[in-house]
């Protein structure tokens, strides 16, 4: 056990790490108060504020008197029209019993890992992925395998890959599609063959989605598609987790969802009474809003504005010679091989914010494979200071 | 392992038990959409919309475009405003930066116990209790160690039952004045020789204050008191959890707040940006709004109208045989012995529910100590609706 002053913490405290982008996203802040201009590429939530309707809709909850708490599996009207937007988006018919309202995917992932990982338990996941997956699984006692994965697999998992580190206490792989850093997906051939090794295994998969509405080019299709075994026609052991936060532009309101196996819901309210005692209600209430034509219009918009983004700052990022092998379909996250550069990933974002006020996340946030070569670039802010940006990161490396 | 359908949960889901109230409350609602009235006394908030000032408030963080995710230890200018009502309200002087905003008392929980407890090692705390305080043990794979307490001691733990229950695995004690379900406090002497005890054995006082706004004759007395050890200055290992619920009726927004030892933020800051990111931002923007003059005036006439349920319904109780044997000082709970009716308390409460349209908590919520003789009422309903459910109780037992 670790001391702290006089008080001793929990073991899992000594692996759970702080995200070094904080201390990063600190000092700009301090350079900031300073006067001094930054341009912010670290941040990883959308810059636009929540959209109107999604805001009045919010208004007109407290005017309602909506201040008490919804059932611990959430709004039953909430989790009808998610399942609503998934026959309209997806073509896929899930019963509305099987979505699970949550505070964040934060809450989403909480519950599923609580609901199905012992002390002991490996979770396999990608390295690079996002950094609170493993924390989680640390924070059940679990342990969390990170898997390196490199542009040959589009840093995503593969069934060879999964199958080469499978071991008898390994109870669940997490995916993530759109991935972050990587805004990569995962391949659709690739991701029936990792569900088909899984399911053979009862182990379970958890496929992170929460980048869903932003993918640019393909229409996306959910891994819920697999959400039933075709030979027995029985329910797979498949976790979906999406999210208010990225695409609706919700990130403050916490608020996510979890699809789930129907044999599980009974577990995860129980937990969720527990825990959490339900998702925020005025959350809850203007979410109602997310889906209406008018916010979509919105959302599509500003999606495109990504997209526009990404388009620019991809070639941009080249030209000054990062290495960005994989052209991301999703998310607004460019990761970048740096080495050229640097091979202290952490360093060179300090250098660069403190030089150029350019704040960027170094690829230790992320795991351990090749992290002090990697950065993760957000397109979080608008085209000019993207070009601005650009202009700086040039004149740093040059 | 538990099997579920084809899927295997995590064996500390054998040991979570949902709350029993809700399938009693899942069943009064059946009964109230059939036409029947219903006369509330299970429920564990109060009936009150939250406050205007606060719903103007939020409204007006959605005009100013608050909708991204605040620091993960909470907004500061709310840290500083809890800090200077802890100054108002209770003369004690707490640094602002000790204050971590939580998701609910409930995320408060998570983030001290998740910090503290490794699996095995003992939490120590009074049964009967709130039922979600052993769950979260149980959780991060904890021992959640129930104390059967009576009215000897007004419910309460003393130090004498807590070095009774002591082994060298016992790592925190978990009060909770005013408690649920007692509504009793803890004696100031006995808190003093309680904190004594615990900080010699160089464990972990959790004291959970979430019903302080809601103490009725005597002016409550923060365990912020016993923050620092007098002998040697240092600080004591005192983690005091309070909400933005109960006493300020924002249950559905899901805010608390928790005051721990200087050396444990970081700890609690890193935990938190992995297994929250932060609490909803909407909620913190209103919430500077519930420390407002014209706020309080409002809540402290709410608690009066609290009082005077109290004193209505505990007589009344009494009258028709129910035994209290202590007079709760706080809260808005009623804890009753019921063994003149009854050795089934969960049967007592649906027999109760379906002749005669009265809904209440069973004993068995609450821990194993007696619970079958024992049920809970909440006087979160009018005076009127608390009339007549008198009137109900009385014809049903006769």
């Amino acid at each position: 056990m670790k001391e702290t002053g006089k008080l001793q913490t929990a073991k899992r405290m000594r692996d759970i790490q702080p995200f070094h982008v904080m201390a990063l996203l600190a000092r700009a802040r301090e350079l900031e108060a300073q006067g001094r201009s930054i341009i912010h590429m670290e941040i990883g939530e959308p810059d636009f504020v929540t959209p109107d309707p999604i805001l009045e809709a919010g208004k007109q909850a407290f005017n309602d008197g909506h201040t008490h708490y919804t059932p611990a599996l959430g709004l039953p009207q909430l989790r009808e029209a998610i399942a609503y937007y998934y026959e309209q988006h997806y073509q896929l018919t899930i019963a509305s019993q099987r979505i699970v309202i949550t505070p964040g995917a934060s809450g989403a992932l909480l519950l599923v890992l609580g609901v199905l990982i012992n002390p002991g338990e490996q979770v396999l996941m990608a390295d690079p992925g996002y950094p609170c997956n493993r924390n989680f699984v640390r924070f059940m006692d679990g342990d969390a395998v990170g898997i390196p994965v490199d542009a040959s697999t589009d840093y995503q998992l593969s069934k060879e890959l999964i199958e080469q580190h499978w071991t008898d206490k390994t109870r669940a792989v997490i995916l993530a599609s759109p991935s972050n850093p990587t805004g990569t997906l995962v391949d659709k051939k690739s991701l029936q063959e990792i569900n088909e090794f899984i399911q053979q295994k009862n182990a379970c998969l958890i496929v992170d989605e929460i980048y869903h509405g932003l993918i640019y080019e393909d229409k996306p299709e959910s891994a819920l598609a697999l959400s039933n075994n075709k030979s027995n026609n029985k329910p797979n052991n498949i976790f979906v987790i999406n999210s208010f936060s990225k695409y609706f532009n919700m990130t403050g309101w916490r608020l996510g969802w979890l699809v789930a196996p129907p044999a599980i819901i009974d577990d995860l309210d129980k937990l969720a009474q527990n825990i959490f005692l339900a998702a925020p209600t005025p959350a809850q209430y203007a979410a109602l809003a997310a889906f209406k034509e008018e916010t979509i219009t919105i959302l599509d918009q500003r999606c495109q504005e990504f997209k526009q983004r990404r388009d620019f700052l991809l070639p941009a990022l080249r030209d000054i010679g990062f290495n960005i092998s994989s052209t991301p379909q999703g998310a607004f996250y460019l990761y970048a091989e740096c080495s050229q550069f640097t091979n202290d990933s952490y360093q060179f974002a300090i250098k660069l914010l403190e030089e150029k006020g350019v704040a960027i996340t170094p690829g230790i946030d992320f795991g351990k494979n090749k992290a002090n070569t990697h950065v993760r670039f957000a397109y979080t802010t608008s085209m000019v200071n993207l070009r601005e940006g650009v202009e700086r990161l040039k004149s740093f490396v040059s």
